[in-house]
């Protein structure tokens, strides 16, 4: 089974990390990091730099694409290397899929065409501009297409996945390896949880990173 | 404040990356991957590469040290070259910090001796035969060590940490911009959540990655 996690420069490290450490897992899986041009990508803080292993054109049929979100989609929009990459890998997967705003990327490739998807709750909105139909959950599927909202959230798309590929048992058994029984201090982790005035300011600082989309 | 996160071959990625993605969003924050020699490290899966930008050498005086966990711990604990940097490091650190089996270094540094610490589950008994106190937490802090438990939870413990450092707003606002709210698909994340045929099934793998103590 060949997992491809498509990274680029300025991506957010743990939108593809966190699948990446549920993917790997899995029995069979030949877990690959692409990019169009194989190397070391920096991410969107400029603190970490993370390899692509392979290039575009050395892995064109994966069973399962994921592509992560961060700034560094913007310039993907219009990639067409990248989006035609997509499109054809799209037509033979078992399962493509995003994390965050990686979506966006998945929409403008027109793979999300009236298909039910998620991004990061401050983008969501921007797929009804690009066709598709923006679900408020945590993990949103429709066929073979899963798409994972922000960041963190890929941990729990993974493990969805990770249940259906593989069954329960291993799925648990990979939640247990990961120790994934999380305890977050406050309870802030969405807009509809979070106080008013944090969600003003997170939004705010969205707005200014922006991987808006038109 | 300058953060140094030790990474090393056979780190396990996500480890590093949890707590990279939250403490890398503090006010203020330069954050460093480090490691004995600078350049590429190889994690565990075998399937990623992530960099050290500096080497031990060129990073002495950080006021956070993150030591993450994977079966590449296991050299370390007779590397007298890494724990003599974390001995020295920890004198003048705010926080000294561990995620999954990297506190079974900071043991063997001799930096847990008599300390509260926890570790991965499957691992946490091995800190007493290290002079540390195993506590069974998901975020142990004892003075300025805090660790966590198994991979996962470094992205609690580095929200617990944001709090401390920044504030509760700010570390808030850091959760909702990863957007973590977490809603794993089986309550399977702890020994004492997960069916005990599972619990087995990864104890006995863990034994053979075995990231023992002796």
């Amino acid at each position: 089974m060949q997992i491809a996690i498509l990274i680029f420069d300025k991506l957010t490290a743990l939108d593809a990390i966190g699948p990446y450490e549920v993917l790997s897992r899995l029995p069979g899986a030949e877990l690959t990091f692409v990019a169009k041009q194989a190397g070391p990508k920096r991410t969107d803080t400029g603190a970490l730099s993370v390899t692509a292993d392979r290039s575009l054109a050395e892995l064109t049929d994966p069973d399962i694409v994921l592509v992560p979100g961060g700034p560094g989609n913007i310039p993907m929009f219009k990639d067409e290397e990248i989006l035609g990459w997509l499109r054809d890998a799209h037509v033979r997967t078992t399962w493509t899929t995003s994390v965050c705003t990686g979506s966006l990327v998945l929409a403008h490739a027109g793979i999300l065409e009236g298909k039910r998807a998620t991004s990061h709750w401050a983008y969501r909105d921007d797929l009804a501009k690009l066709g598709a139909i923006p679900v408020a959950e945590r993990v949103v599927d429709d066929g073979k297409i899963v798409t994972a909202a922000g960041v963190s959230a890929g941990i729990d798309m993974a493990l969805t996945l990770a249940a259906r590929i593989a069954g329960d048992e291993v799925a648990q058994a990979i939640q247990l390896g990961i120790e994934y029984d999380p305890e977050p201090p406050f309870q802030a982790g969405s807009p509809e949880q979070a106080p008013d005035e944090i969600v003003e300011l997170v939004r705010a600082f969205e707005e200014q990173g922006a991987v808006r989309t038109g």
